[in-house]
């Protein structure tokens, strides 16, 4: 389970040396998870850290995962208790190894956590860096790439079996429920609760499809879906939009055009484009087709970077200043909503490989009747 | 959904004008949805922004959950938007109601956060602020009282109903699905993932059941279960011990002794105390009834409260400062670890009523054999 001496450890320490770091404290638990493996069981409490130094790497953790601390060549597991504390560890380490300057996570620490190293252990500098792990995670390795697809694989085979039960009169949480025990029946996990939107629901981007109104669904229903399943800890995404009998003029319409657009925009993302002109060619090849509908365009960015994390870098938006590289996997889903009415959107998730897109959702984008 | 002028407003106005606040940010999604009823998608992003003035209620959410502002008359929901950033209507709220000091969540806000507020508002003073919400949210109302007997009612229903199929040869991963899976085929959630822990498993108090090497039962297994519920978004927690067959002596000589400890430092809990005594309490006890066995006994606390959050205040333990109130719900929960042996725990849920312990878990703590 703990690989200390690791390429992604290797790699990471480069980075923060860079920075003119002697150390770095990794407290963002898919950080740690990234970096040495362990996975605790909340992502809501400080269940463990991770001091990255010159020389050695040090895991803490509490005695409700491991009973005792243990060694290693290159580093050491650290029982943590009310008496043997993260700080007094920390102190010895610094004290030992002479570090001066030691990076913790911007976005990750609290302002209290921050407050509290830095009253309790004055012989460090602790200094605030943002992004340095997350941008590491956002170029996969091959085997990363490898549990994506396989992800990716697995929510296809899951999304062909669950429109096979969807009739007339089944609710939103139905299908949900139903998606949700055909993945956990064979042991793998949901990316995050599934959005499954009825009609005028699915004009909302993120309808909470468990704290909704469970809609029964009509023949001249429009079916939304959008889910992702984890394979080995890593994630997918798709969105599809599903109909029980021909839909009317305007939404096989703006359908036609929302795909014209999708697919373009994933054409266009190639190594070292900025990720925020990639958001903006969508938006402006979305106006130019369906200028009408200018006001009804997605608000929300479109897409993201997946992997451990359902999202994760790049941010494929305006507010992004990342460019496109080899070996990020992200979505690309643009969308339509028409307040009141119905929402479509078309999500795939895409690798760049070779400089150039490659679609990881096979799932047809063809206007599907069940 | 939005109640705006409610009691819980009301109190932590009073709560926060008493610092010498003028307004207050709040950050986190279960506070939010403790104050105001929205509930998000997710709890690791911000989805949404809740500021309290001396005068009025803003909530900041995006498009994917709201499409239009809305006015009440003593608040409005402001939809975001990278154009209409949540900074430029602070700074507009900020100038118009004359607010000099805002607090912030000093155990919610991020590094990065709090230094974008400070640097991009500068007209006014963050002041970060711990526990203030979280406090509010330790003594419960009677409705909240209500939700959490549902809640533990329902898991013993559960439990009662699961051990009925635990026989030799079944799985850790086995028992923890079919409890999931009686959940939320009546529409209801797991509180968090359910512990399931065979032989020496058990000797790990978070033993992660998801990630383990799913052992099958044997007739001499101990099995340990360790889950909770949520109804209508408010948790309970249960922990006991199973057995196929009648257990070797020492086990039940220590497990009646853990019993004892546990319903006594129950009877101890009283309004005033502080927790740390309780927790203290219970860790003597142990030690007088088992002396033998101390270098095993439990290195976690010895409770937490819990609501709508699974681990909430007050914390049962040694580094706690707070008192035992009316209308606390918390867990007592010591335990026996025999590392690569088993352990064993016993979890109740507590209500604090007319300053005194009362059990609302009422599933038999005698040693069970299936």
């Amino acid at each position: 389970m703990f690989i200390f001496n690791n390429q992604r450890i290797i790699l990471f320490k480069k980075n923060f040396l860079r920075l003119n770091l002697d150390a770095f404290l990794v407290s963002n638990p898919n950080n740690i998870f990234y970096l040495v493996g362990f996975e605790g069981l909340s992502e809501k409490e400080r269940e463990s850290w991770l001091l990255v130094t010159k020389n050695k790497v040090y895991f803490f953790t509490d005695k409700r995962y491991f009973s005792y601390s243990k060694k290693f060549s290159n580093g050491k597991i650290i029982i943590i208790s009310p008496k043997n504390t993260l700080i007094k560890n920390l102190k010895q380490i610094i004290d030992k190894e002479q570090i001066r300057i030691c990076g913790v996570e911007a976005d990750d620490l609290k302002i209290n956590e921050f407050n509290a190293l830095k009253i309790k252990i004055n012989s460090v500098r602790f200094q605030s860096i943002e992004k340095l792990i997350i941008n590491q995670r956002s170029i996969k390795e091959k085997e990363e790439i490898k549990k994506i697809k396989k992800a990716c694989l697995l929510t296809e085979k899951c999304l062909n079996e669950i429109i096979k039960l969807i009739k007339k009169g089944i609710t939103e949480k139905e299908i949900a429920f139903k998606i949700e025990f055909f993945l956990k029946e064979k042991n793998f996990e949901l990316a995050f609760p599934p959005i499954i939107a009825f009609d005028e629901n699915s004009s909302l981007p993120h309808y909470n499809t468990k704290g909704g109104n469970n809609k029964k669904l009509k023949n001249n229903g429009i079916i939304l879906i959008d889910f992702g399943v984890k394979f080995e800890n890593y994630c997918s995404d798709i969105t599809r939009v599903f109909f029980l009998e021909k839909p009317d003029t305007q939404i096989i319409k703006i359908y036609q055009k929302l795909l014209e657009a999708q697919n373009e925009t994933i054409n266009f993302c190639q190594t070292d484009k900025l990720a925020k002109v990639v958001d903006l060619f969508c938006r402006e090849n979305l106006k130019r087709k369906l200028l009408n509908f200018n006001s009804y365009f997605y608000s929300h960015a479109t897409g993201h970077g997946i992997g451990l994390e359902i999202h994760e870098n790049p941010k494929i938006s305006i507010n992004s200043e990342e460019r496109i590289n080899n070996n990020q996997i992200f979505t690309i889903e643009p969308g339509i909503y028409i307040p009141k009415k119905y929402g479509l959107r078309i999500e795939d998730t895409i690798l760049i490989e070779d400089s150039k897109p490659k679609r990881l959702t096979k799932f047809s984008k063809e206007i599907i009747i069940l």
